[in-house]
Protein backbone atom coordinates (compact mmCIF):
# COMPACT_ATOMS: atom_id res chain seq x y z
CA UNK A 1 0.00 0.00 0.00
CA UNK A 2 1.16 3.94 -0.56
CA UNK A 3 -0.02 6.46 1.46
CA UNK A 4 0.37 9.88 0.64
CA UNK A 5 0.36 12.47 3.83
CA UNK A 6 -0.28 15.60 2.42
CA UNK A 7 0.20 18.36 5.25
CA UNK A 8 2.87 17.31 7.69
CA UNK A 9 1.95 19.08 11.19
CA UNK A 10 1.07 17.40 14.31
CA UNK A 11 -1.49 15.29 13.03
CA UNK A 12 0.10 14.29 9.55
CA UNK A 13 3.18 13.93 10.72
CA UNK A 14 2.79 11.62 13.81
CA UNK A 15 0.89 9.17 10.99
CA UNK A 16 3.83 9.57 9.09
CA UNK A 17 6.09 8.05 12.49
CA UNK A 18 2.97 5.64 13.49
CA UNK A 19 3.18 3.98 10.12
CA UNK A 20 7.61 3.69 9.94
CA UNK A 21 7.95 -0.14 9.60
CA UNK A 22 4.72 -1.44 8.80
CA UNK A 23 5.22 -2.44 5.52
CA UNK A 24 3.02 0.54 3.76
CA UNK A 25 4.76 3.36 1.54
CA UNK A 26 5.01 6.26 2.85
CA UNK A 27 5.12 9.79 0.29
CA UNK A 28 4.02 13.09 1.03
CA UNK A 29 4.35 16.88 0.62
CA UNK A 30 4.63 19.91 3.65
CA UNK A 31 4.17 23.69 2.10
CA UNK A 32 7.74 24.17 3.55
CA UNK A 33 10.95 23.23 1.86
CA UNK A 34 12.64 22.58 5.95
CA UNK A 35 9.80 20.49 7.26
CA UNK A 36 9.78 18.20 3.26
CA UNK A 37 13.69 17.80 4.31
CA UNK A 38 13.08 17.48 7.75
CA UNK A 39 10.56 15.10 7.11
CA UNK A 40 12.93 12.37 5.16
CA UNK A 41 15.64 13.28 7.24
CA UNK A 42 13.81 12.02 10.53
CA UNK A 43 12.03 8.95 8.91
CA UNK A 44 8.82 10.36 8.88
CA UNK A 45 7.76 9.47 5.13
CA UNK A 46 9.74 7.93 2.99
CA UNK A 47 9.73 10.43 -0.24
CA UNK A 48 8.64 14.05 -0.33
CA UNK A 49 8.13 15.69 -3.51
CA UNK A 50 8.45 18.91 -4.16
CA UNK A 51 4.46 19.68 -5.27
CA UNK A 52 1.41 17.99 -3.62
CA UNK A 53 0.10 16.82 -6.84
CA UNK A 54 3.21 14.69 -7.74
CA UNK A 55 2.90 12.99 -4.24
CA UNK A 56 -0.57 12.46 -4.93
CA UNK A 57 0.06 10.51 -8.17
CA UNK A 58 0.89 7.03 -7.23
CA UNK A 59 -0.80 6.75 -3.89
CA UNK A 60 -3.68 4.70 -2.98
CA UNK A 61 -4.71 6.71 -0.28
CA UNK A 62 -3.77 10.47 0.21
CA UNK A 63 -4.29 11.58 3.72
CA UNK A 64 -5.30 15.65 3.50
CA UNK A 65 -3.59 16.40 6.96
CA UNK A 66 -4.33 20.15 7.09
CA UNK A 67 -6.56 23.06 8.20
CA UNK A 68 -10.16 23.04 6.82
CA UNK A 69 -9.56 25.37 4.39
CA UNK A 70 -6.66 23.80 2.78
CA UNK A 71 -8.40 20.49 2.86
CA UNK A 72 -11.46 21.70 1.35
CA UNK A 73 -8.85 23.57 -1.80
CA UNK A 74 -6.41 20.48 -2.70
CA UNK A 75 -9.57 17.99 -2.63
CA UNK A 76 -10.22 19.71 -5.81
CA UNK A 77 -6.79 20.63 -6.89
CA UNK A 78 -5.20 16.31 -5.71
CA UNK A 79 -8.70 15.01 -7.36
CA UNK A 80 -7.61 15.00 -10.69
CA UNK A 81 -3.98 14.60 -10.10
CA UNK A 82 -4.98 10.95 -8.28
CA UNK A 83 -4.84 7.84 -10.20
CA UNK A 84 -8.41 5.70 -10.87
CA UNK A 85 -9.88 3.68 -8.31
CA UNK A 86 -7.25 5.79 -5.40
CA UNK A 87 -9.39 7.00 -2.15
CA UNK A 88 -8.65 10.54 -0.90
CA UNK A 89 -9.17 10.75 3.11
CA UNK A 90 -9.01 14.36 5.49
CA UNK A 91 -7.71 14.32 8.55
CA UNK A 92 -10.32 17.42 9.59
CA UNK A 93 -12.63 17.92 12.29
CA UNK A 94 -15.50 18.26 10.75
CA UNK A 95 -16.66 16.09 8.14
CA UNK A 96 -20.18 17.06 6.62
CA UNK A 97 -18.41 20.34 4.65
CA UNK A 98 -16.20 17.59 3.14
CA UNK A 99 -18.84 15.46 1.96
CA UNK A 100 -20.71 17.56 0.00
CA UNK A 101 -17.10 19.42 -1.32
CA UNK A 102 -16.17 15.50 -2.46
CA UNK A 103 -18.92 16.13 -5.62
CA UNK A 104 -15.53 17.78 -6.86
CA UNK A 105 -13.68 14.91 -7.04
CA UNK A 106 -13.88 12.82 -10.59
CA UNK A 107 -15.75 9.73 -10.55
CA UNK A 108 -12.74 6.88 -10.34
CA UNK A 109 -11.73 8.40 -6.90
CA UNK A 110 -13.65 7.97 -3.48
CA UNK A 111 -13.63 9.74 -0.54
CA UNK A 112 -13.76 8.43 2.90
CA UNK A 113 -13.11 10.95 5.81
CA UNK A 114 -11.25 9.84 8.41
CA UNK A 115 -11.41 12.35 11.99
CA UNK A 116 -8.76 10.56 14.45
CA UNK A 117 -10.28 11.34 18.27
CA UNK A 118 -6.77 12.42 18.89
CA UNK A 119 -4.33 15.78 19.29
CA UNK A 120 -3.12 17.77 21.45
CA UNK A 121 -3.03 21.26 22.22
CA UNK A 122 0.13 22.02 20.81
CA UNK A 123 0.22 21.94 17.00
CA UNK A 124 2.98 21.52 14.00
CA UNK A 125 5.77 19.06 12.45
CA UNK A 126 7.74 19.30 15.96
CA UNK A 127 5.03 18.50 18.00
CA UNK A 128 4.54 15.27 16.51
CA UNK A 129 4.75 11.71 18.09
CA UNK A 130 4.10 8.07 17.21
CA UNK A 131 1.92 6.90 19.90
CA UNK A 132 -1.04 9.51 18.93
CA UNK A 133 -3.36 7.33 17.26
CA UNK A 134 -3.12 4.24 19.69
CA UNK A 135 -6.45 3.43 21.19
CA UNK A 136 -7.77 6.47 19.26
CA UNK A 137 -11.36 5.88 17.90
CA UNK A 138 -11.32 6.61 14.62
CA UNK A 139 -14.88 7.89 12.29
CA UNK A 140 -14.69 6.92 9.35
CA UNK A 141 -17.22 8.81 6.42
CA UNK A 142 -17.24 7.13 2.78
CA UNK A 143 -19.33 8.87 -0.02
CA UNK A 144 -22.10 6.57 -1.73
CA UNK A 145 -19.39 5.23 -4.57
CA UNK A 146 -16.51 3.83 -1.77
CA UNK A 147 -16.19 0.30 -2.38
CA UNK A 148 -16.19 -2.29 0.47
CA UNK A 149 -12.52 -2.57 -0.25
CA UNK A 150 -11.76 1.03 -0.36
CA UNK A 151 -13.25 1.03 3.47
CA UNK A 152 -11.33 -1.59 4.40
CA UNK A 153 -8.10 -0.38 3.48
CA UNK A 154 -9.22 2.98 5.14
CA UNK A 155 -9.60 1.09 8.26
CA UNK A 156 -6.40 -1.18 7.73
CA UNK A 157 -4.47 2.16 7.83
CA UNK A 158 -6.21 3.47 11.20
CA UNK A 159 -6.11 -0.12 12.89
CA UNK A 160 -2.59 0.16 11.83
CA UNK A 161 -1.86 2.80 13.62
CA UNK A 162 -3.67 1.74 16.93
CA UNK A 163 -6.97 3.31 16.05
CA UNK A 164 -10.46 1.94 16.61
CA UNK A 165 -12.39 3.04 13.12
CA UNK A 166 -15.92 3.23 12.96
CA UNK A 167 -18.52 4.05 9.94
CA UNK A 168 -20.40 7.25 10.70
CA UNK A 169 -22.94 9.56 8.91
CA UNK A 170 -20.99 12.92 8.09
CA UNK A 171 -24.04 14.74 9.47
CA UNK A 172 -24.29 13.18 12.53
CA UNK A 173 -20.54 13.02 13.40
CA UNK A 174 -20.54 16.72 12.53
CA UNK A 175 -23.51 16.57 15.84
CA UNK A 176 -21.51 13.64 18.28
CA UNK A 177 -17.97 15.78 17.78
CA UNK A 178 -19.86 19.03 18.31
CA UNK A 179 -20.56 17.89 21.62
CA UNK A 180 -17.30 15.77 22.17
CA UNK A 181 -14.97 18.02 21.15
CA UNK A 182 -16.03 21.43 19.61
CA UNK A 183 -17.75 22.34 22.82
CA UNK A 184 -14.99 21.22 25.25
CA UNK A 185 -12.61 24.04 23.15
CA UNK A 186 -14.75 26.99 23.34
CA UNK A 187 -15.76 26.23 27.13
CA UNK A 188 -12.13 25.48 28.11
CA UNK A 189 -11.41 28.98 26.37
CA UNK A 190 -13.73 30.89 27.96
CA UNK A 191 -12.48 29.29 31.37
CA UNK A 192 -9.03 30.20 30.90
CA UNK A 193 -10.10 33.94 30.73
CA UNK A 194 -13.13 33.90 32.68
CA UNK A 195 -10.76 32.79 35.93
CA UNK A 196 -7.46 34.56 34.87
CA UNK A 197 -8.13 38.16 33.21
CA UNK A 198 -7.55 40.34 36.10
CA UNK A 199 -8.03 43.74 36.34
CA UNK A 200 -4.54 44.77 38.22
CA UNK A 201 -1.13 42.61 38.63
CA UNK A 202 -2.03 41.78 42.12
CA UNK A 203 -4.69 39.58 41.97
CA UNK A 204 -3.47 38.38 38.86
CA UNK A 205 -0.47 36.87 40.70
CA UNK A 206 -3.34 35.64 43.28
CA UNK A 207 -5.20 34.10 40.29
CA UNK A 208 -1.95 32.44 39.28
CA UNK A 209 -1.10 30.86 42.70
CA UNK A 210 -5.20 29.80 43.29
CA UNK A 211 -4.79 28.14 39.49
CA UNK A 212 -3.58 24.17 40.22
CA UNK A 213 -4.14 20.70 38.79
CA UNK A 214 -7.46 21.16 38.27
CA UNK A 215 -7.01 24.99 36.16
CA UNK A 216 -3.91 22.81 34.17
CA UNK A 217 -6.20 20.05 33.15
CA UNK A 218 -9.69 21.63 32.56
CA UNK A 219 -7.96 24.82 30.46
CA UNK A 220 -5.08 22.23 28.67
CA UNK A 221 -7.11 22.53 25.12
CA UNK A 222 -7.28 26.60 25.40
CA UNK A 223 -4.10 26.51 24.62
CA UNK A 224 -5.05 25.17 21.27
CA UNK A 225 -4.50 27.25 18.07
CA UNK A 226 -6.46 30.08 17.49
CA UNK A 227 -7.51 30.02 13.93
CA UNK A 228 -7.32 26.49 13.66
CA UNK A 229 -10.66 26.27 16.44
CA UNK A 230 -12.26 29.16 14.79
CA UNK A 231 -12.14 27.28 11.28
CA UNK A 232 -13.55 24.27 13.36
CA UNK A 233 -16.57 26.15 14.79
CA UNK A 234 -16.91 28.30 11.92
CA UNK A 235 -17.47 25.67 9.84
CA UNK A 236 -19.69 23.63 12.32
CA UNK A 237 -21.47 26.73 13.74
CA UNK A 238 -24.93 25.07 13.98
CA UNK A 239 -24.10 21.93 15.54
CA UNK A 240 -21.89 23.38 18.30
CA UNK A 241 -24.81 26.31 18.48
CA UNK A 242 -27.49 23.03 19.17
CA UNK A 243 -24.42 21.26 21.61
CA UNK A 244 -24.47 24.84 23.44
CA UNK A 245 -27.48 24.73 24.29
CA UNK A 246 -27.79 21.29 25.65
CA UNK A 247 -24.62 22.31 27.79
CA UNK A 248 -26.53 25.33 29.11
CA UNK A 249 -29.65 23.12 30.15
CA UNK A 250 -27.27 20.96 32.46
CA UNK A 251 -25.31 24.64 33.26
CA UNK A 252 -28.53 26.43 33.88
CA UNK A 253 -29.34 23.71 36.69
CA UNK A 254 -26.18 23.96 38.46
CA UNK A 255 -26.33 27.76 38.44
CA UNK A 256 -30.06 27.54 39.93
CA UNK A 257 -29.73 25.50 42.48
CA UNK A 258 -26.64 27.49 43.96
CA UNK A 259 -28.91 30.55 43.45
CA UNK A 260 -31.49 29.22 45.13
CA UNK A 261 -29.36 26.94 47.56
CA UNK A 262 -30.68 23.48 46.50
CA UNK A 263 -27.31 21.91 47.26
CA UNK A 264 -29.68 18.20 47.58
CA UNK A 265 -30.08 18.76 43.65
CA UNK A 266 -26.36 20.30 43.45
CA UNK A 267 -24.96 16.31 45.16
CA UNK A 268 -27.23 14.53 42.66
CA UNK A 269 -26.35 16.48 39.59
CA UNK A 270 -22.60 16.38 40.92
CA UNK A 271 -22.80 12.75 41.08
CA UNK A 272 -24.58 12.14 37.47
CA UNK A 273 -21.91 13.54 35.90
CA UNK A 274 -19.35 11.66 37.93
CA UNK A 275 -21.18 8.21 36.98
CA UNK A 276 -20.42 9.27 33.16
CA UNK A 277 -16.96 10.65 33.65
CA UNK A 278 -16.12 7.32 35.32
CA UNK A 279 -18.13 5.10 33.15
CA UNK A 280 -16.62 7.05 30.12
CA UNK A 281 -13.17 6.14 31.89
CA UNK A 282 -13.65 2.51 32.27
CA UNK A 283 -15.39 2.41 28.76
CA UNK A 284 -11.76 3.34 27.37
CA UNK A 285 -9.63 1.46 29.49
CA UNK A 286 -11.75 -1.85 28.07
CA UNK A 287 -10.88 -0.42 24.63
CA UNK A 288 -7.21 -0.49 25.15
CA UNK A 289 -5.56 -3.22 23.64
CA UNK B 1 8.32 20.12 66.10
CA UNK B 2 5.21 17.85 66.45
CA UNK B 3 2.60 17.80 64.28
CA UNK B 4 -1.08 16.03 64.51
CA UNK B 5 -2.99 15.04 61.23
CA UNK B 6 -6.52 14.65 62.29
CA UNK B 7 -8.29 12.77 59.48
CA UNK B 8 -6.31 10.57 57.21
CA UNK B 9 -8.03 11.54 53.60
CA UNK B 10 -5.82 11.99 50.77
CA UNK B 11 -4.85 15.44 51.96
CA UNK B 12 -3.93 14.75 55.72
CA UNK B 13 -2.11 11.05 54.04
CA UNK B 14 -0.36 12.86 51.76
CA UNK B 15 0.60 15.34 54.06
CA UNK B 16 2.14 12.36 56.48
CA UNK B 17 4.26 10.73 53.47
CA UNK B 18 5.77 14.00 52.69
CA UNK B 19 7.08 14.97 56.23
CA UNK B 20 8.55 11.38 56.35
CA UNK B 21 12.27 11.74 57.48
CA UNK B 22 11.96 15.50 58.11
CA UNK B 23 12.34 15.28 61.80
CA UNK B 24 9.10 16.00 62.50
CA UNK B 25 6.61 14.05 64.95
CA UNK B 26 3.89 12.98 62.90
CA UNK B 27 0.92 12.08 65.45
CA UNK B 28 -2.65 11.37 64.10
CA UNK B 29 -6.19 10.07 64.05
CA UNK B 30 -8.65 8.61 61.57
CA UNK B 31 -12.18 8.42 62.23
CA UNK B 32 -11.62 4.23 60.98
CA UNK B 33 -9.87 2.28 63.38
CA UNK B 34 -7.94 0.06 60.26
CA UNK B 35 -7.20 3.17 58.58
CA UNK B 36 -5.54 3.91 62.08
CA UNK B 37 -3.46 0.86 61.94
CA UNK B 38 -2.55 1.44 58.25
CA UNK B 39 -1.27 4.49 58.87
CA UNK B 40 1.17 3.51 61.61
CA UNK B 41 1.74 0.34 59.40
CA UNK B 42 3.01 1.70 56.83
CA UNK B 43 4.85 4.91 58.12
CA UNK B 44 2.31 7.16 57.18
CA UNK B 45 2.20 8.95 61.05
CA UNK B 46 5.17 7.73 63.89
CA UNK B 47 1.70 7.43 65.97
CA UNK B 48 -1.55 6.93 65.61
CA UNK B 49 -4.17 7.59 69.22
CA UNK B 50 -7.64 6.13 69.80
CA UNK B 51 -9.16 10.01 69.87
CA UNK B 52 -8.85 12.98 68.35
CA UNK B 53 -8.80 14.51 71.63
CA UNK B 54 -5.26 12.85 72.60
CA UNK B 55 -3.97 12.71 69.18
CA UNK B 56 -4.04 16.74 69.32
CA UNK B 57 -2.99 17.28 72.83
CA UNK B 58 0.93 17.47 72.56
CA UNK B 59 1.03 19.14 69.12
CA UNK B 60 2.67 22.15 67.93
CA UNK B 61 0.25 22.42 65.27
CA UNK B 62 -2.90 20.40 65.09
CA UNK B 63 -4.00 19.98 61.25
CA UNK B 64 -7.76 19.39 60.51
CA UNK B 65 -7.70 17.69 57.18
CA UNK B 66 -11.39 16.56 57.34
CA UNK B 67 -14.04 18.05 55.02
CA UNK B 68 -15.74 21.39 56.11
CA UNK B 69 -18.82 20.29 58.10
CA UNK B 70 -16.06 18.28 60.22
CA UNK B 71 -13.37 20.64 60.30
CA UNK B 72 -16.13 23.24 61.85
CA UNK B 73 -16.63 20.84 64.73
CA UNK B 74 -13.29 19.29 65.68
CA UNK B 75 -12.29 23.29 65.76
CA UNK B 76 -14.55 23.05 68.23
CA UNK B 77 -13.75 19.97 69.99
CA UNK B 78 -10.17 20.35 70.21
CA UNK B 79 -9.36 23.82 70.50
CA UNK B 80 -9.56 23.10 74.63
CA UNK B 81 -7.55 19.59 74.49
CA UNK B 82 -4.61 21.56 72.54
CA UNK B 83 -1.21 22.73 74.40
CA UNK B 84 -1.31 26.94 74.83
CA UNK B 85 0.74 28.55 72.04
CA UNK B 86 0.01 25.84 69.64
CA UNK B 87 -1.73 26.07 66.38
CA UNK B 88 -4.41 25.00 64.48
CA UNK B 89 -4.76 24.82 61.20
CA UNK B 90 -6.65 22.70 58.07
CA UNK B 91 -6.87 22.14 54.76
CA UNK B 92 -10.17 23.33 53.62
CA UNK B 93 -10.97 24.66 50.12
CA UNK B 94 -12.45 27.63 52.19
CA UNK B 95 -11.32 29.83 54.43
CA UNK B 96 -13.76 32.67 55.44
CA UNK B 97 -16.06 30.39 57.94
CA UNK B 98 -13.43 28.79 59.68
CA UNK B 99 -11.85 32.01 60.46
CA UNK B 100 -15.55 33.59 61.82
CA UNK B 101 -15.79 29.58 63.43
CA UNK B 102 -12.40 30.75 65.19
CA UNK B 103 -13.60 32.77 67.26
CA UNK B 104 -14.89 29.21 69.65
CA UNK B 105 -11.36 28.56 70.48
CA UNK B 106 -9.62 29.17 73.55
CA UNK B 107 -7.59 32.50 73.78
CA UNK B 108 -4.19 30.66 73.71
CA UNK B 109 -4.45 29.00 70.90
CA UNK B 110 -3.88 30.54 66.97
CA UNK B 111 -6.22 29.50 63.90
CA UNK B 112 -3.48 30.06 60.71
CA UNK B 113 -5.41 28.42 58.32
CA UNK B 114 -4.24 26.49 54.91
CA UNK B 115 -5.46 25.83 51.59
CA UNK B 116 -2.75 24.05 49.53
CA UNK B 117 -3.93 24.38 45.96
CA UNK B 118 -3.09 20.47 45.33
CA UNK B 119 -5.76 17.50 45.03
CA UNK B 120 -6.57 14.75 42.14
CA UNK B 121 -10.22 13.72 41.55
CA UNK B 122 -9.53 10.89 43.75
CA UNK B 123 -9.94 10.79 47.44
CA UNK B 124 -9.40 8.57 50.72
CA UNK B 125 -5.99 7.42 52.25
CA UNK B 126 -5.18 5.03 49.64
CA UNK B 127 -5.79 7.68 46.74
CA UNK B 128 -2.61 9.36 48.93
CA UNK B 129 0.63 10.21 47.58
CA UNK B 130 3.83 11.73 48.96
CA UNK B 131 4.41 14.35 46.43
CA UNK B 132 1.43 16.02 46.42
CA UNK B 133 1.86 19.61 47.94
CA UNK B 134 5.63 19.60 45.77
CA UNK B 135 5.48 23.03 44.38
CA UNK B 136 1.94 23.67 45.24
CA UNK B 137 1.22 27.35 46.40
CA UNK B 138 -0.72 26.99 49.85
CA UNK B 139 -2.76 30.03 51.29
CA UNK B 140 -2.48 30.65 54.41
CA UNK B 141 -4.65 32.98 56.62
CA UNK B 142 -3.33 34.08 60.28
CA UNK B 143 -6.57 34.61 62.70
CA UNK B 144 -5.28 38.77 64.47
CA UNK B 145 -3.93 36.35 67.77
CA UNK B 146 -1.22 34.65 65.33
CA UNK B 147 2.11 35.68 66.46
CA UNK B 148 5.33 35.80 63.27
CA UNK B 149 7.08 32.75 64.86
CA UNK B 150 3.34 30.77 64.45
CA UNK B 151 2.71 32.24 61.19
CA UNK B 152 6.21 31.06 60.43
CA UNK B 153 5.85 27.98 61.91
CA UNK B 154 2.80 27.11 59.37
CA UNK B 155 4.84 28.31 56.43
CA UNK B 156 7.98 26.10 57.75
CA UNK B 157 5.77 23.20 57.32
CA UNK B 158 4.37 23.75 54.03
CA UNK B 159 8.01 24.45 52.83
CA UNK B 160 8.97 20.98 54.05
CA UNK B 161 6.32 19.44 51.95
CA UNK B 162 7.64 21.39 48.94
CA UNK B 163 5.00 24.06 48.75
CA UNK B 164 4.89 28.02 48.13
CA UNK B 165 3.29 29.33 51.33
CA UNK B 166 1.54 32.84 51.22
CA UNK B 167 -0.50 34.81 53.79
CA UNK B 168 -3.72 35.84 52.27
CA UNK B 169 -7.14 37.54 54.01
CA UNK B 170 -9.39 35.38 54.26
CA UNK B 171 -12.29 36.32 52.72
CA UNK B 172 -10.30 37.20 49.63
CA UNK B 173 -9.26 33.84 49.72
CA UNK B 174 -12.32 32.36 48.86
CA UNK B 175 -13.30 34.98 46.00
CA UNK B 176 -9.96 34.32 44.29
CA UNK B 177 -10.36 30.12 44.46
CA UNK B 178 -13.99 29.86 43.55
CA UNK B 179 -12.65 31.88 40.80
CA UNK B 180 -9.64 29.44 40.14
CA UNK B 181 -11.00 26.32 41.68
CA UNK B 182 -14.66 25.51 42.41
CA UNK B 183 -16.01 27.16 39.31
CA UNK B 184 -14.03 24.92 37.50
CA UNK B 185 -15.51 21.82 39.42
CA UNK B 186 -19.06 22.85 38.85
CA UNK B 187 -18.56 23.50 35.16
CA UNK B 188 -16.55 20.29 34.12
CA UNK B 189 -19.58 18.45 36.08
CA UNK B 190 -21.73 20.17 33.90
CA UNK B 191 -19.63 19.51 30.73
CA UNK B 192 -19.71 15.70 31.42
CA UNK B 193 -23.23 15.29 31.80
CA UNK B 194 -23.93 18.03 28.89
CA UNK B 195 -21.57 15.91 26.61
CA UNK B 196 -22.25 12.36 27.84
CA UNK B 197 -26.16 12.20 28.86
CA UNK B 198 -27.92 10.55 25.77
CA UNK B 199 -31.12 9.37 25.25
CA UNK B 200 -30.41 5.90 23.90
CA UNK B 201 -27.39 3.18 24.23
CA UNK B 202 -26.09 4.02 20.25
CA UNK B 203 -25.86 7.66 20.76
CA UNK B 204 -24.08 6.67 23.84
CA UNK B 205 -21.85 5.09 22.19
CA UNK B 206 -20.91 7.21 19.38
CA UNK B 207 -20.59 10.38 22.48
CA UNK B 208 -18.02 8.15 24.64
CA UNK B 209 -16.10 6.93 20.94
CA UNK B 210 -16.26 10.90 20.74
CA UNK B 211 -14.66 11.69 23.27
CA UNK B 212 -10.67 11.58 23.89
CA UNK B 213 -8.26 13.23 25.90
CA UNK B 214 -9.44 16.56 25.42
CA UNK B 215 -12.32 15.53 27.45
CA UNK B 216 -10.68 13.19 29.34
CA UNK B 217 -8.51 16.28 30.71
CA UNK B 218 -11.42 18.96 30.42
CA UNK B 219 -13.64 16.73 32.54
CA UNK B 220 -11.27 15.18 35.03
CA UNK B 221 -12.62 16.97 38.00
CA UNK B 222 -15.88 15.94 37.12
CA UNK B 223 -14.85 12.84 38.73
CA UNK B 224 -14.04 14.18 42.08
CA UNK B 225 -15.92 13.61 45.64
CA UNK B 226 -20.02 14.67 44.95
CA UNK B 227 -20.21 15.23 48.80
CA UNK B 228 -17.10 17.15 49.38
CA UNK B 229 -17.82 19.56 46.50
CA UNK B 230 -21.26 19.99 47.65
CA UNK B 231 -19.85 21.12 50.54
CA UNK B 232 -17.75 23.65 49.57
CA UNK B 233 -19.65 25.01 46.86
CA UNK B 234 -22.53 25.53 49.77
CA UNK B 235 -20.18 27.18 52.15
CA UNK B 236 -19.07 29.52 49.01
CA UNK B 237 -22.37 30.40 47.44
CA UNK B 238 -21.80 33.99 47.19
CA UNK B 239 -18.17 34.02 45.81
CA UNK B 240 -18.66 31.17 43.58
CA UNK B 241 -22.12 32.82 41.81
CA UNK B 242 -20.15 36.03 41.65
CA UNK B 243 -17.30 33.87 39.86
CA UNK B 244 -19.76 31.93 38.00
CA UNK B 245 -21.32 35.83 36.68
CA UNK B 246 -17.57 36.57 35.83
CA UNK B 247 -17.07 33.16 33.83
CA UNK B 248 -20.64 33.97 32.35
CA UNK B 249 -19.54 37.21 30.69
CA UNK B 250 -17.00 35.44 28.86
CA UNK B 251 -18.91 32.73 27.78
CA UNK B 252 -22.07 34.63 26.61
CA UNK B 253 -19.53 36.69 24.47
CA UNK B 254 -18.33 33.30 22.99
CA UNK B 255 -21.93 32.29 22.34
CA UNK B 256 -22.75 35.66 20.63
CA UNK B 257 -20.11 35.55 18.53
CA UNK B 258 -20.88 32.19 17.08
CA UNK B 259 -24.66 32.78 16.95
CA UNK B 260 -23.44 36.29 14.68
CA UNK B 261 -21.30 34.13 12.88
CA UNK B 262 -18.33 37.12 13.82
CA UNK B 263 -15.55 34.95 14.09
CA UNK B 264 -13.18 37.24 13.70
CA UNK B 265 -13.70 38.40 17.13
CA UNK B 266 -14.08 34.80 18.16
CA UNK B 267 -10.48 34.00 17.11
CA UNK B 268 -9.27 37.57 18.99
CA UNK B 269 -11.08 35.50 22.01
CA UNK B 270 -9.76 32.31 21.91
CA UNK B 271 -6.15 33.98 21.53
CA UNK B 272 -6.59 35.87 24.57
CA UNK B 273 -7.79 32.88 26.56
CA UNK B 274 -4.13 30.94 25.41
CA UNK B 275 -2.46 33.67 26.19
CA UNK B 276 -3.42 34.14 29.88
CA UNK B 277 -3.46 29.60 29.84
CA UNK B 278 0.39 29.73 28.03
CA UNK B 279 1.36 32.70 30.69
CA UNK B 280 -0.13 30.90 33.76
CA UNK B 281 2.15 27.84 33.07
CA UNK B 282 5.01 29.68 32.48
CA UNK B 283 4.37 30.53 36.00
CA UNK B 284 3.92 27.48 37.61
CA UNK B 285 6.92 26.13 35.36
CA UNK B 286 9.35 29.22 37.08
CA UNK B 287 8.20 28.39 39.90
CA UNK B 288 9.19 24.64 40.58
CA UNK B 289 12.14 24.04 42.12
Amino acid sequence: MNVSIIGLGLLGTSLGMALRGKNIRRSGWARRKEIRRAAVNTDVIDECFDTAAEAAKNADIVVLAMPIPQILEYMALLGKEMKPGAVLTDLGSIKHKMMEHSDILPQEISYIGSHPMAGTEKSGFYAAFPTLYENADVFVTPDCKATPQQIDMVFELWKTVGGHPAVIDSKHHDAIVARTSHVLHVLASALATGILDARDPETELELFRGCATGFRDTCRIASSNPQMWREIVEHNREAVLDALMEFDQVYNKFKQEIESGNFDAFERDFAHGKLLRDRWLEYKQNNQR
